[in-house]
């Protein structure tokens, strides 16, 4: 039996992809739509309110090609507060004009102990900015779920730890040789959702997240091990753009 | 030819995960949607009846993103029971605003046979009460499908029963160590529905599914053996809890 | 090139699984509800008679779970019969409170010829009646399709005959050590369906589904050589209960 | 690298599979599918007028189960006239009541040189007979896509020519077998659809479809390297079954 | 750790696919359908305007089969201009008409660097033609997207640069073998759709990409490691065919 390698976790986190109707939409009355556009700017209100007092984040952004029209990536303390803000939402005049399009639950993690030893890494600052991070607003998102394979020889999970351990090293350099340029955010869905983990990428420039996942591509840690799903890239959403998508 | 495990089977289960029609349900008349409600609670008070008598066993929760809005797994004596319960819920008023999400059919089962020798099991209170449990009332839920692999060289049913039961017993010391903390109902569908088990976790603290599931995968039984389908995560729906899913 | 196996077939058979639309069921009125159930009545008694004449066989059960709400298993001796069995059973107005859920076309195959030399076997009752079957009325059916596999060193078509003789002696075993509690009806589907076989068994106590197909999946042939399709349980629909499960 | 397999290609291909959406069927009223049935057969006509004068070929057939009501195969000289004839279908009254359930793009192919050396063999009649055929009207049809395997040891592309050359010889030997019983027409589809061949097979007796596949599922050209698609069976439709089909 | 091929990017692409709705565009009134045609000449005027302007390209094609009706094939300078784009057209009254079917999204793609040392290649009007491309209106297109295999031994992200590259050298020679037939556009999707690339052909002899795709599936890059998607083949769409395929 192969050791696991130790995590913290922090919030909770749903993505949350949805297709507009916009036949529906176009053929509302105009005072339909503009309640529907008043509660989504309350939502957007609310949701930053939330992140100004530090209890959540949430990221809104269109979603390029047919897969969906935008989504949320919302971060809460619980599953409960996630749960409650879907089901709020599902219950506005807006979502009657949406379709669902993909969703993923999971928990923001950082898979190495980063604090000193006998100090509580909940109370480390940079730590606990890290794991309850407030999301970036640039100007593209880049979202892929993932798993470690289990195949053959190619099993993950077989490995002992030191050989993961290199492995994610040389992983993680590749990662640190795009800062600036892209920020990540990993969070582990193991139990909660149908990958092991989701990735998060924010970047000014598109091109970066080709760029990196493609070098990634190259390291052992992928080329071997890494199997991923539905790639879903899109562009920031604030509110004048939002009014903007949803103008006829 | 390798040698089956002994199982001992308990009430059947259906897992039953549903999608609310929120649209419809908005666009109802109140009179409906009371009717709907009461319908409801007669519902949950009938089952929870019968849990009473120890006929059965019913538990809800609320499911986290797209998949489904809510679930029942019903526990019951027998196929015909599941059958007339699901029937009759879904000529109900209630259900005429739920899209069905996903269903799984299975029945409680341990793997190794616990009682004394010369002892019939179904006499032992003990192993009766494991295989026609009250299920549990905690906070949250985790449910999943999963095979055993028969791939190549990682072969689960060409193994020798030592082989596998060395493997399992390792497994079990994992799942031991979440005592107190993660309860766990295995359902054995070899011959009922498209896995081989559905395993239900229930816990207060859903990070706990995370930690056991991914300490687990580093088992060799999980490593090697382990396919896992979809994976749905929920929250504890009591009778209020409902009626505020339920409120506009 | 290694040899084929020589079969026996009998009539052509297709299970015909459907869901029933409640929500359309329940808003059409009463007169066209009392249509549809009488028009049900006329097809359960014309297959009955077709039954009787031995000129086919045809079992109604109902499915348990959101894959179906009931199947039909229609045998008839040629395809023209069947599809305008279906075809006409698709203009019923019973028919229009339906939703198709799955389908699966096959004809009763005999995998190792039972008959004397120099004898034609369909001259022989005990073949015949196998071949051409009334199918059971038990309480319970379970309905898989299968392949044999052919990956990498797991290629059953590249056995020589006499090795897949011996694996499927010791599997027939099994089937054999049933006898009295399951009857299986195999059907062959290689050029008619999307899998090789088509498997239905018949039983009066459906956790006999899980010990026989569980204790297979140990046996060689199912092991390394099975590949499964999803599984359809359900329980015995006669006049009556069909009535019952339809009744609001 | 390997060298590839000579071809002839004739007539473009474009296998139509429809539903019939029976409750709107029903509910028109009788002048429409009195119109939508001149329709019909106003094409049917038109497209045997193609066939007469050797522009192309039409074959119709209903399919037995849920995957399709019918099926066009359609042969024409050009994608261009391939794309009329659908979107032209498409716009009549008759297809208002249809849904698409699967099609089918290709080329009729011929693997082995058949001329004479220095010979066009274009102007050799008999393989001009096989590249642009009048399609058989035998009792049934099956239809299904396949692609050569390229799997670890089981890579058709990586074997050298003469080694394919005599796996395809032992396969063709197969198939001569049948001559007389089962007539097969392949079309390639390369670069124009999701499989790289369509097999389309024609009999009286739908028996020696599964016979054929069967028997050649042991060669090793299939066991090892046939990857199979979803199989399609049917029975002739001329112009009175297709109007007994459509009667109410 | 294996070397990443250093790639040039230029336009980003949507390939966007529809299927019409043929029900609603018929019942649709004149004057409505007018208003439609109207619409879409000025978006095919629009976009003329923008490739006039070099600021982009845009190729019409209808699709032959089911799969869709028609696509677009849209270049432009960035992933907002694209995102516009096709929100703006999703609101206008001919999309209400359409179906959506499939889209991609990638960046066109140059993987050799071809400029000279020193030299900033986006100087090198060359490259730039390459890499912002008017697309071509050849007769036919065909497009797939494809992923390099990594699976056990065929695994070509573990493969040394000097092996990737003559494999690619192979390839490429066959590709220059048909110019003048086909002309090739590849786009590079990591990071930003569900496979790696894009392969979008373009020739005036719809043969032309059977034959090349399958002389290239000899060739070991693609034998041993292409896995391929979706194929989709159509014919050009200028103006004036789109209105003929829209006239009923």
């Amino acid at each position: 039996m192969s050791e696991a390698t130790q995590t913290l976790e922090g919030w909770y986190s749903l993505h949350d992809f949805r297709l507009i109707d916009w036949t529906m939409w176009k053929t509302a009355d105009e005072s339909t739509r503009r309640e529907a556009r008043e509660e989504l700017a309350a939502y957007l209100a609310k949701w930053q309110g939330i992140e100004d007092r530090k209890e959540g984040s949430t990221a809104t952004y269109s979603i390029v090609g047919q897969k969906a029209d935008f989504m949320f990536m919302h971060l809460r303390e619980t599953l409960e507060e996630l749960n409650d803000l879907e089901n709020d939402f599902n219950k506005s005049t807006f979502a009657s004009f949406l379709i669902p399009a993909y969703s993923y639950v999971s928990v923001v993690e950082l898979s190495s102990y980063l604090g000193k030893p006998g100090e509580d890494p909940m109370q480390n600052p940079e730590i606990v900015a890290r794991l309850k991070p407030a999301l970036p607003k640039t100007k593209h998102i880049c979202f892929y779920p993932m798993n470690k394979r289990r195949e053959g020889n190619d099993n993950w999970y077989m490995l002992d730890m030191e050989a993961r351990k290199n492995m994610m090293r040389s992983h993680g350099m590749i990662g640190r040789s795009y800062a600036g340029k892209v920020k990540q955010i990993i969070t582990g869905s193991v139990g909660l959702d149908d990958w092991e983990w989701g990735v998060t990428l924010f970047a000014d420039d598109a091109l970066q997240f080709k760029k990196l996942v493609y070098e990634m591509r190259f390291d052992e840690v992928s080329a071997r091990y890494g199997e991923f799903g539905d790639f879903y890239v899109g562009n920031l959403l604030d509110q004048a753009l939002f009014n903007d998508l949803l103008r006829i």
